[in-house]
């Protein structure tokens, strides 16, 4: 990592001295990369098993504000989203594409920031970098990242294989990530009126790293394989519970109740909600960004996900004919309101 | 394909209801893809072979400037040079995502305009469409996508095989792109200037079908295989010929002289650059985005190779220490310049 006072142009270096640059400190750890940075493609080999490819694409001013997020942490957090849609096959994630495009407001040393946070979640999660592209942008930063995973054939989890008594979890809890956004976003607004105001994020440790550090839930699935669960559906949660459990009652032909008072939340977000005045729950069905499992096992697998507490059943599924409840606290039943290209359009 | 009249706005139909809409004509042809679009991410099976990834980026007002070009066009070349890259390592294309980032702009019929181009490139290649991400940016249009290719372990192609005394090998022929490039900002400067001038465009058709709608040449490794040929290392032209054949001498630890004479250019491409003052050496060695193949074979395949329409025998590969040259019709040997970065910064 460079001194962080030099600024260097991109320009200096160019495009391929740029790569060179970003990707030396790169090594690849999995078997199944055979050749990775540093031709037209990558070649990888999955002879025993089939392959999960998943892709997002992050711009600036929608998805993310350099404003309050470091660059380190958007890398991390681009690299982390994609994880966990391979985990949400019930897959191992073990490589990834990078292509960011820049506009000329970036220095070489804003871009290494960017592939520190990139390079953090591949060693963390044993994930190798083997391609992209560096290009240039007109406006902004935007960050498009390929992940590539593997799962034994019969392994696979789809989001279609829910069945009416199944049993509807969460792993961790919801609305954090939310809740940490509307923090972030109010001290900001702070600190636009008076740049001498100190941001008051004392406190909210949790919800602040659930916002700019989500993790993907890559150990909820080798705890699937620890308890011998195979989820009949699963999804991950990064438009919210809300959006999320309908995409899995639709795919799967069926509906389901979801108990209010059962959704997990952390003694923070209900906190800040209080503090901001907002409802808690509201964070929880369409705040999104928890990055959470959602999914749905048998009920012959209660016993085995009762006691786990990665683990919280919120509801049960049912014939689609009784629709998609949200069961409130006092028992009267309210449809679920859909949620579309939400995500990402306040943030 | 929607009423050309009708204007639709993206948040009319949502997120997942454009999703829907844009992927309801795509089929999957392919054996190895399982799952395509539809769920967190898709599957893929690729037992028999070894998988070949690639991924590109590209922003509007850098790598293309819809005054002047049709949005069909865009779609097919944004998957034309992807599939191109594939290629390059002596690999079939098999499946792409796509992921666009979309400013208010543009309506849903625009994008479907976008995706129409996608699927033209998609059922000319045989290749499927398996997922991507379709959101929002504040300015501009942004499209990334991944190509997914399969070949045998045994036949890849790297950059990095060339030895001393291989002939290298170009496709096609070069410079045709960047003089059509060069034609339509011409046009588009007079139509600025008076929007009741015709475009005259009038017999440069291969030059604007050059820039406008390149084909990854797909055709040549089955031309490959037919003539039993593996080339010792092989890389497309994306850059300039000049830059690709720095690449190849780099990886391969090589040097070469490359004969002037001998680089293919069109009829049109020659006219165009005369009509304009351009040296059409410039276009063919630093223009770019022709995507023809350049290639090394051992002398031994010279007559294999000699008499095939589709190659242009232009130079030989030297020990390292002769250096990279161009060597002028004079016979004077000219180390070749380096070009970096250049790639869309002026397009």
């Amino acid at each position: 990592m460079g001194n962080k006072n030099t600024r260097t142009s991109i320009s200096e270096l160019g495009e391929f001295g740029l790569i060179d640059r970003l990707t030396q400190n790169f090594t690849t750890k999995n078997g199944s990369t055979i050749k990775g940075v540093g031709d037209d493609a990558a070649i990888l080999e999955y002879r025993e098993k089939q392959v999960v490819i998943s892709t997002d694409l992050l711009t600036e001013g929608v998805h993310f504000n350099l404003m309050y997020v470091p660059l380190k942490h958007l890398g991390y957090k681009a690299v982390a989203v994609n994880l966990s849609d391979i985990c949400a096959m019930n897959a191992t994630p073990r490589q990834i594409t990078v292509s960011i495009a820049l506009s000329g407001k970036f220095s070489v040393e804003a871009v290494e920031e960017l592939y520190s946070g990139i390079q953090l979640a591949c060693e963390k999660y044993q994930v190798d970098l083997v391609g992209g592209d560096t290009t240039s942008s007109l406006t902004g930063l935007t960050i498009s990242i390929t992940a590539v995973g593997e799962v034994e054939k019969d392994e696979i989890v789809y989001r279609s294989g829910a069945k009416p008594n199944d049993l509807l979890c969460v792993s961790g809890d919801l609305g954090g990530a939310y809740m940490g956004l509307q923090l972030l976003e109010r001290e900001n607004e702070v600190f636009k009126v008076n740049e001498n105001m100190q941001p008051q994020l004392v406190g909210y440790d949790y919800i602040l790293e659930r916002q700019l550090k989500p993790e993907p839930r890559a150990d909820i699935i080798s705890t699937f394989r620890k308890l011998g669960i195979k989820p009949s559906s699963m999804i991950d949660i990064s438009d919210g519970l809300s959006s999320e459990a309908m995409h899995l009652c639709k795919s799967s032909g069926v509906g389901c109740n979801l108990f209010e008072d059962k959704i997990p939340m952390d003694f923070q977000t209900k906190k800040m909600a209080e503090e901001l005045s907002i409802n808690p729950l509201v964070a929880a069905l369409n705040g999104g960004e928890d990055y959470e499992l959602l999914f749905t096992v048998p009920l012959d697998d209660y016993e085995k996900i009762k006691n786990d507490p990665d683990f919280t059943i919120i509801g049960h599924m049912t014939e689609a004919s009784e629709g998609i409840n949200l069961v409130t606290a006092a028992g009267s039943a309210i449809p679920l309101q859909a949620q579309g290209w939400n995500h990402g359009a306040a943030k």
